[in-house]
């Protein structure tokens, strides 16, 4: 038994979080259609602020806390889109925002956490430094954390892209989302499942960080050992909140090559002359990899992310 | 006097090249009025089909010859956009184009007319060469010559842009546009004048190419003798139709250095996370370049196109 979010609780975090987000474009590539055979709806989520899709999420997150949670600001551990988009959301609600990101986080990213107003601590680039960390940090400061998955609130917030993404294409075959610690791909699966019917959902994922299509296989989770990618965004190891609902919700993960993930990615910014991050490419990548699952379908791909450092580009 | 095209007839146009185009998003980001101290709106033709305007322009033209002209196809010369843009206008009515290119034009302006089915025929890289070529084709053939600018029905396609940008924007305090030829800059003028009340427009010209901002001051076009800057789509030479329009409609043309305009690209890259080539990023440059103008204001920027060689970017 999962317990599935309603429409109208969907539809509430979607007007919720409508002033502070970007209504981000749904966009066409006849070119790509033509490589693809397939007709491709691109949901561009890197254009929204902050970057990425996660700034609806910890929107979400920060705006639904109690007046009582909020003195003491909030705080995560990430080293990448979800300490931006808590920075700034806690920005727009007067909050402080407390982030632990590893030593070895990219400048690029710990600069727009700083832009955002986040107050950064540094931590080893393991899992347990981060934890403990931020686990010392709260007790410091009694700021609330926020998990960037493994939580409703946030989850809900993902699950509005899909929802804006239905909206504008009612009648898809498929939607595609990348998945990492499954907040976007659970969130993807609640809003195909509540606001389509006949839409199939799949989970694209790195081959070298494949956790989600394995613990999907298994049916329970198989942690992530040494994620081997250049997806930096696709590296967090499977959440268990958002595998309640993709085991429940979600059709299948395929997974593709960072080869062909550095071609998407290509191919996108050639044809389509927007910005997307190797994790927003794994979406056409497995479209690439896999073509005869999706041959004469329509088809959303949801484009997570942008956060590229344009100085070190992977061709 | 000039006869100013009426509203009704930029409708018509509007109306005719809507199957064929993309509706491109405006789309906005706090970080950059944020450093502008304005409220900046982005109309997106690096998004168009093509990868920039110039594919209004040239659907126009294509869709408004009349049958007995079309059976031997249309022609033009050019080292970018408008080759591209005309040969798949020309490929939506199943009509040939003939592109006379220079020898030195990128591999990827030559390999994205030959993708749309455009012939090619090599000329040198002077002005008087292509005219040479394109003629001695034009008798060969028969074919249509499609002017890039100096063409009415091409600069009617051009004004959709600015039209669309007031639909989604009606108050704006200014709008500004790249000139070259000023097909896209008269066009632009011309919807101000006639969808808007008190919109002043502004055209924006690299500091290296700057003939329109010298043939405006002195009231009769200087020719462009040796441009030099990074914007290979501003490098042509103001025409008499466009000229005639932007004396009477534009308000002033601003310039702004090389070093300046690949700032503005960066930081449209970088924050918007879309791709704009150096001839689109002149517009966000004059507003760098020219800050106290524009204070407090709501400005309308055309980001003319996409069209970047992704192996070889300028920073």
């Amino acid at each position: 038994m999962i317990d599935i979010p309603t429409a109208e609780e969907i539809r509430t975090v979607a007007d919720r979080i409508r002033p502070y987000i970007h209504r981000t474009p749904v966009l066409t590539s006849a070119s790509i259609n033509n490589i693809c055979g397939a007709e491709l709806f691109f949901k561009c989520e890197n254009l929204q602020k902050a970057g990425a899709f996660k700034f609806r999420g910890a929107t979400n997150a920060v705006m639904t806390l109690k007046p009582e949670e909020t003195s003491r600001g909030v705080a995560t551990h990430s080293s990448g889109n979800h300490a931006a988009a808590l920075s700034l959301a806690a920005q727009n609600r007067g909050l402080k925002a407390f982030i632990v990101m590893p030593r070895n986080a990219p400048e690029i990213k710990v600069k727009a956490v700083q832009g955002y107003g986040g107050q950064i601590t540094l931590c080893e680039p393991t899992l347990a430094s981060r934890e403990e960390i931020l686990q010392k940090l709260v007790r410091q400061t009694g700021a609330i954390f926020i998990h960037p998955y493994n939580n409703p609130q946030v989850i809900m917030g993902q699950a509005t892209a899909c929802l804006e993404l239905l909206e504008e294409c009612p009648n898809l075959d498929m939607v595609i989302s990348p998945v990492s610690g499954g907040g976007l791909l659970s969130g993807t699966a609640i809003s195909a499942a509540l606001f389509s019917s006949g839409t199939s959902v799949v989970g694209a994922e790195p081959a070298g960080a494949d956790d989600a299509c394995r613990s999907l296989k298994a049916g329970k989770i198989i942690p992530l050992a040494n994620p081997e990618t250049i997806c930096d965004g696709l590296r967090a190891s499977l959440g268990t909140l958002p595998f309640s609902y993709i085991r429940t919700l979600v059709d299948d993960i395929l997974t593709a090559t960072d080869n062909t993930i550095i071609k998407a990615m290509h191919i996108i910014w050639e044809r389509m002359k927007i910005i997307v991050e190797p994790s927003a490419a794994v979406t056409l990548a497995v479209m690439l990899e896999h073509a005869e699952l999706f041959k004469d379908k329509r088809i959303g791909l949801i484009l997570s992310g942008g956060n590229v450092n344009l100085e070190k580009l992977p061709w």
